[in-house]
């Protein structure tokens, strides 16, 4: 049984500047590993039409799934929606099921439905709206395409919201044996364990504990008795001291 | 003047399943824009050799340098100096001049020469070595392409040395302007002054000081007398209070 797969645009130019730090990317990819779907590949591209319509086209059509954070806020480079809407020829314009409820929410707090704002209205045709229960500007998801906030309270509460309603797969079981040898010394036997266990990811994960080098392996899987039966013959080879 | 462009390729399966958080990405971004080089584009792939040979073909051919982190240690699934010098048709083997430096230093601290630590002296035959002045395992450069270790000190280190070594263009300037109000309510001017100013990157970021919303314009540009004008309009726009 082979689970969904998935991949991810992070788009924004604030990111490849280095003036902001992505946590979206870490975030999604945890969420995923539990729901059951790989992340196969991330991208993070810049606020610009090409760059997106080029990159949603060619995700969509090898992955599963597709989730984008970023750039569907009210200023003028916020264009998110509109290349998503061109990516898959569908119309776009302000939408009244997503203007109401930007509407309600901006007279609950006074707040004035500049232009700017309204553009968070600009839905596909054909998309649903993903809600967002922290500032009420909706995601949406069109195909395989789930447009998410770049803020990464609303883009969290959005993963929620997508994930809840699509096919997971089997859960990744994984195991770790902490091993006090470097990861030179470790590398011979993992890669025969590796061999022996081609439906297994076999992970290696160096560390200095005091001045002491060390090393985590990591077994992961999705039929649990293979986990067990490779974690068994690592143990073999490393007996701890 | 255009300033040369860069992407990077972040290599690795324990990124993409949210074990690991990424920290290279924002230390390269920091480190280009400062140097005048643009980052346009980066990606995430999995330690994989269909994936790694696609992105180093793709990208360094699309970019003016393109660099990598991660995929260069002991172990079976370090894959990634053999998919590059696949990507480029370039034989590698171990290579005497990396395998006599990394003998060198397990001699002098006393540790053996595994198999394993061994392949971290495959290098592609026409490659150019890059210092690892932290654990000496050399990264390298071949053609448009360097590749450098994923642990963040060594490719910190080896950052420092590949950009003293490439051209950079002029160093973007930046100016702030601190607006008391939400980003719903810059956006107007915000895309007028964008119209005004092609040339200038505008980026605005929201944020909430203690339950006051307000937004972070930042403008950047090569020539610093436009961004002085460009500062100036958006300023008459928004006086402080």
């Amino acid at each position: 049984m082979t689970n969904p797969t998935a991949a991810m645009i992070v788009i924004g130019d604030e990111i490849l500047s280095g003036r902001t730090r992505d946590s979206n990317l870490n975030h999604l990819a945890k969420a995923l590993t539990q729901h059951g779907v790989e992340l196969c590949e991330a991208r993070v591209i810049s606020d610009d039409r090409a760059a997106i319509v080029t990159a949603v086209r060619d995700l969509s059509a090898r992955f599963d799934h597709v989730f984008t954070s970023g750039g569907i806020g009210p200023t003028h480079d916020d264009i998110t929606a509109d290349c998503v809407a061109e990516a898959f020829g569908d119309p776009i314009d302000i939408r009244d099921d997503a203007r109401d409820l930007l509407m309600r929410y901006f007279e609950s707090r006074g707040v004035e439905a500049t232009e700017g704002r309204l553009r968070m209205a600009r839905i596909p045709d054909s998309a649903t709206l993903i809600e967002n229960p922290v500032s009420i500007a909706p995601g949406f998801s069109i195909q395989n395409v789930h447009v998410m906030a770049g803020v990464p309270a609303v883009f969290e509460a959005m993963v929620a919201t997508v994930l809840s309603q699509i096919k997971g797969g089997a859960p990744l079981l994984s195991q770790t044996l902490r091993i006090d040898r470097a990861e030179g010394e470790v590398a011979g036997p993992l890669r025969k364990l590796a061999e022996a266990y081609p439906d297994l990811s076999i992970g290696s994960y160096p560390f200095n504990d005091q001045g002491a080098y060390g090393t985590n392996v990591v077994i992961r899987g999705q039929d649990g008795s293979r986990v067990d039966a490779a974690m068994v013959a690592l143990s073999a080879d490393f007996p701890s001291r």
